[in-house]
């Protein structure tokens, strides 16, 4: 289990690597442990400013580890895949719920619960080459966890179309759908995806946890409550330091003395 | 009534067709009864993998038999109406609720409630010829029921506008805004159309509606509950001999036997 | 604080005017009171069919009034800023309860709260020279209630990365992301709105407050309930005289007798 995700840098911009080449860096029960493991720990760490999740090899995340999957079945019973859903979706409502924006750094293939991981982080940036698919249903899985993640970024048609036909979308067609911020040549994925990385690192850190956090929730609120709540937020923001010294900076037309 | 709602083939992919050409295939009582009824009965025939719903003639449908309403109205009374949008939700709500996919077949024009046909199929392809409306508020009667499916497909200030400018959308239009998946040349709508059926109906049905009624009932609930949901969904899918067969061909990279 | 918001018109289509262009046109408390009563003394008035609202001088509007907001704080202590942000959530709140529909006529900038009121009105038509922004962020300041309207609009990894990053939309990303419905040239942009608010006043105006109404209160239901009620909805505009003389008009091939 060891390495099988690797984690560069211990302040500002931090990259997760899941390092699974042979298998696609399918999220086999090593994998999620590992990378929950390290988004929770990452959680606790406010000298973190953003996560870059990446892939090393030919590929993002390919899914499930099926063949993992089929072996532990059979060794330990029908409760290992209700079990193994549950720790999934742990990991991915661990990218919501950590303070730190996560930004998907994808190429090669993202599919079935790798496509799931892409809609999970808050931005994604791909190579224009990467295909993207919730292809389960070709071999008789419907990808219903992806989907879960999917219909909550791209348009419920699209999302179904995908679905039920296992069809892969281009990175230009991720982008357009609004699966992905954006598609950038192949070369310049890794400088793309650090310097909007980078961008975000350059704001203060408790405002943008703060943002984060209010950002989800009151996206599963009706609107009048959702005011109510996010009013709130902005008295809390606002009681910070540093957000009375970044608006006294913009009166005085001078830069911020945060640091 | 015989003969409003025609159906071919009896199993894999079947087509509907509304066929009522002189009123532009209009909802009438007896259009939304035959076609509700046909959708029950294709419901209760696992034979049937896909459905593709068409309209003979000019258009695909041009929405409430506003001649018959005015006339049944007189002879009914106010009840009437309070029925007729029951009995229109009810054929809506089956096709969301049918275990087979529906694609509608659109060409002509598709307005009012049959645009809300088209929003409320799974999806939707359209000659680039189609024109697509929410024209009601036109003649003093505001589309308020296709709305419910229209605001679910597309984004609200162009769901607001057409519904309050009367105007339409072309097919181009309509695909990049949601509301249809495919925009294609007019002489090759039909092939078209049967070329996605088919790809879907190539798929085990068991797992197509497991994953269609999953896809639905997740979009109404919040994150947590939703992967809770879809994590039994996977469960059970796994559970089915098809889902284990379709594994264990991908893991032996050899076709599934499942014929 | 007589001024600041300038009515234009008194039936028909009614230009309401931010006023203030020496701050951008602010939301001080004064332009949020001028906004809020000149909106509730408009939904008083059935004359007032469509209102535009738009701001004079460099830009549509900047937001918050942060040196206001400073200054008073001094003098009031804490609880000011939870009265502004309840007093601004029941400003936007008030356009969308609003029986008349508000179309935003953008230019310059559209930024934090501005955007906001941008993306709270239930249309928009922007000069292709506007940039839309929710920046805050880069003054330690998260747009949280300006993002419960933007993330309302568009899709969720684009408005996380423009919260995040504090970077600027172009007037023709806006439209391709559906905060806004048309882009235009800036020399076109009053002409293009009042036609839009033209067509829309053309139209019978309790017909369009019933439906305003309803598009606003369906979003918030599941599918079934919201079919029940826009049932509901359907039968009570279908009793409106001038619905029924509509559809008369329309079966008997004639132009309505409405005035």
């Amino acid at each position: 289990m060891v390495g099988i995700v690797v984690q560069e840098g211990t302040e500002g911009v931090v990259t997760l690597t899941m390092s699974s080449p042979k298998n696609l860096n399918a999220l086999s029960d090593e994998m999620i442990e590992a990378l929950t493991g390290s988004l929770l720990r990452i959680g606790n760490d406010p000298k973190i400013r953003v996560v870059i999740l990446r892939g090393e090899g030919k590929a993002f995340c390919a899914g499930h580890d099926l063949k993992q999957m089929t072996a532990r079945k059979e060794e330990r019973g029908d409760s290992y895949y209700a079990d193994l859903f549950q720790r999934c979706a742990k990991m991915v409502l661990t990218l919501r719920d950590l303070p730190q924006p996560v930004i998907a750094q994808v190429h090669g293939v993202a599919t079935a619960a790798g496509c799931q991981l892409v809609a999970s982080c808050d931005l994604a940036v791909a190579a224009d080459t990467t295909r993207f698919g919730v292809n389960g249903v070709n071999i008789g899985l419907f990808c219903s966890t992806p989907m879960v993640a999917l219909s909550r970024n791209i348009s419920r048609k699209k999302a179904f179309e995908l679905l039920t036909t296992g069809e892969f979308l281009t990175a230009a067609e991720a982008e357009t759908h609004g699966l992905i911020n954006h598609a950038v040549p192949e070369a310049e994925l890794a400088t793309a995806t650090r310097e909007l990385a980078e961008k975000i690192a350059a704001k203060r850190g408790a405002v943008v946890k703060l943002g984060k956090e209010a950002f989800y929730k009151q996206l599963e609120l009706p609107l009048d409550k959702a005011y109510a709540y996010t009013g709130d937020v902005m008295a809390r923001n606002l009681a910070l330091d540093d957000t009375q010294e970044g608006i006294a900076a913009f009166l005085e037309k001078r830069a911020p003395n945060w640091d």
